[in-house]
């Protein structure tokens, strides 16, 4: 019988994050300020601790993970990597498909690998609150679980559309203890401002941004948090990635494809970073960033300075983007549905180390039923991106006889996404054609 | 830095299930058949194959597990041993508490450890379709899954009140092919008589039972399922059990406390029935199994024959029962609204060998909020009873300073049942005092 769960003992695990930024080919550009300059520690200092901006600038190779973050992240840590055989059997591959579940967190997803270390480095600065905005919320419950252990408050605005169709995840946020809120709301001017504008309006994840922002900044035992984009962020992700080359070596197997869902990338980054300096060093590795069409920016996005938000509070950052303006379509996957890429990963992209693709929201459902029939759990949306990406390479290997090694991340389980089921189920869901039509 | 994760490898998982009717110090009660007589196999083959037939009668005290089963069970087996280094020190207590987290299956508790092997054994004896009651979903998701794993189709009667207020766990059955059917229903003679008797009835486990078990004796091709009570479930639920045991030999530790919720009995005696022999041997073993104050049937029912289901169509088994007519309040912990206990959980506490404490609601979820607090995981509400009890004992060894070990059974996660935690924070649950006067 096959081995379908390779387990790493705790004292196994990874004790150090992996900085692609030290085996860059190229520098990465610089965040610019509001004078087209690139901008100093200093500018970050109003809603980040000066670790966290270390990190951000930082090319060291290595960075320890401070005990205490490892501590919580054993929680859930290390997570199997699993094999999908009866995924294999179904497809008629000669492909072997490994997959890492970070579903295996309590709070469902790899948001939790970030959130312990940002709330971490924020309770050791002496703050004693942070704010951030969320979508589907898988982020927002992250980071209310990883405030609640450092002994940090936690306010999070949640995209108004979601904070009415997804009452579960607010609930989950409250057993940590944190404020959810309903973005826009009257606590910001930037709220007030899109709330006289706009009353009825759905809100948007750049909208939550600028509130969070907002709020932090002008609230001095506050700071921010962000859970994708920024370069700490992918650091923090890593231990996924290294966690699957300890586990790959255990089997003497190494992976010939790598993919992963990207909306901000992070995930994606987690996953693949530790995996880039064999690239580099000249293995054969196809690296894949799956996103969806509706929100394409990788594939159809330009690689120029913009704003993270909405309304312009962030510095501007060198990145694939749709324009800061861009409101992707409502899809099921709303980790997604952001209008740029992870500079780290746009430059990786760039430098042609990494290729994407964009899927179809029904052919990714489609996928995750699969997945589901034959290996049983239950993706998010996100995370049906990825594994539309690994069956279709895995037809390929079919096609072409090869038996290749494919891992993708499996970046969280669907059990509060139940309702995008619901209407894949009733026949329910659409295609967006065109999303990005004047982009 | 404690671990707080022990895994076993794949290859060190148990391949036989533990029969603990091979070691009781007096044999089980036989059921009873409409004539006041002990009934044989022929009885039961309406329902039921040889096999398993085979299994609820043996007193072999190990049985192999069927390779297939063994390979679906690689889904998510084995489950890690964890340690809730975080809870002692909250708690303040000497004592370690290691729990057993059943919610790592697909469906997202124990269930899944018994659904595989009877799915199996029936699509072996040749049949089409299983049938199934369900109340607060996880058995009849995991049937569902198992159903479709084995090429079966799946009828789940699911109590209409569940239906309603939970329709995740029905999209949840779908995705595995499952139909999914408000009971009472115009499908059975069970249902419709009810019906029309009482139209606005909010349904119960009895009278889906009833429906599933009529719907199966009259359709040749279709089998029913059962998802606790009976003594191949017990068995097939001991891997449980087996693996905690493999786990502590790991690490060189020896539990010194059992705990497991109770309703039908099932996760309880797949935690404690392999510790059995190691306290008929003269060890030193405190097992308690926790019950509802609500549907307290080990510490407030009678030992005696009795149905198990409301209309009286099954076999009269010898258990702790609150009368088949009895209908529990509608506590959050539908798993555990079930009028009797398996006969071989009553036998080992008529015996004195386990003990039973019955808990009220409330504070159960105040237990299952510490935990989520301290160790992350938001458990299901039956789980949530194992939680109170674990941590009472704790805190009995923080009086008398003893460091004992206590292991308890998480039996599934409450990703399905965020309704009960909003109303629990939202002050709204309530606990009921006499339940059962009358009885």
């Amino acid at each position: 019988m096959e081995t379908t769960r390779i387990f790493l003992d705790q004292d196994e695990i990874p004790r150090r994050w992996y900085n692609v930024a030290a085996d860059l080919p190229e520098p990465l550009d610089p965040p610019l300020g509001p004078d087209d300059k690139p901008i100093g520690p200093d500018a970050l200092a109003a809603i980040f601790p000066a670790s966290l901006i270390e990190q951000e600038m930082s090319t060291d190779r290595w960075i320890d993970i401070p005990e205490p973050v490892l501590e919580k992240m054993y929680l859930w840590r290390p997570s199997a990597l699993g094999r999908a055989v009866h995924l294999e059997r179904a497809l008629g591959t000669p492909a072997r498909i490994y997959f890492k579940y970070e579903g295996v967190s309590p709070t469902g997803s790899h948001k939790s690998n970030t959130a312990t270390a940002q709330a971490y480095y924020n309770a050791q600065a002496g703050l004693k609150r942070l704010t951030t905005e969320t979508g589907a919320g898988q982020w927002g419950s992250a980071l209310a679980l990883a405030c609640h252990q450092f002994g940090l408050e936690c306010t999070v605005y949640m995209v108004r559309c979601s904070y009415q169709q997804k009452p579960f995840r607010k609930v989950m946020m409250q057993i940590w203890g944190a404020e959810c809120i309903s973005s826009p709301s009257d606590r910001t001017n930037s709220g007030r401002k899109i709330l006289a504008e706009q009353p009825d309006t759905s809100g948007s994840l750049g909208i939550a941004i600028s509130e969070a922002v907002e709020d932090a900044a002008t609230h001095d035992d506050a700071n921010y948090s962000l859970g994708s984009v920024l370069n700490h962020v992918m650091l923090h992700q890593t231990v996924i990635g290294l966690e699957a080359k300890a586990a790959f070596a255990k089997i003497g197997v190494q992976p010939d494809v790598l993919i992963g869902c990207a909306g901000g990338g992070s995930n994606f980054a987690g996953l693949v970073f530790p995996f880039i300096p064999d690239k580099l060093a000249g293995r054969d590795l196809r690296i894949i960033a799956v996103e969806p069409w509706a929100c394409p920016s990788l594939t159809q996005g330009r690689y120029e300075y913009d704003f993270g938000d909405v309304v312009g509070l962030t510095p501007r950052l060198k990145m694939y983007t749709l324009g800061h303006a861009f409101i992707p379509p409502a899809i099921h996957a709303g980790g997604l549905r952001y209008h740029g890429m992870a500079p780290l990963v746009s430059k990786l992209a760039n430098l042609g180390l990494i290729e994407a693709q964009a899927k179809h929201q029904v052919g990714c459902f489609e996928a995750a039923m699969q997945f589901a029939k034959t290996e049983g759990i239950i993706a998010a949306p996100e995370s049906s991106h990825a594994i539309r990406a690994a069956i279709d390479v895995a037809l390929e290997c079919k096609a072409t006889g090869e038996p290749k090694n494919i891992l993708f991340n499996l970046s969280g389980h669907g059990h509060f996404d139940m309702t995008a089921y619901q209407a894949y189920l009733a026949g329910e869901l659409k295609d967006i054609e065109n999303a990005v039509i004047g982009v």
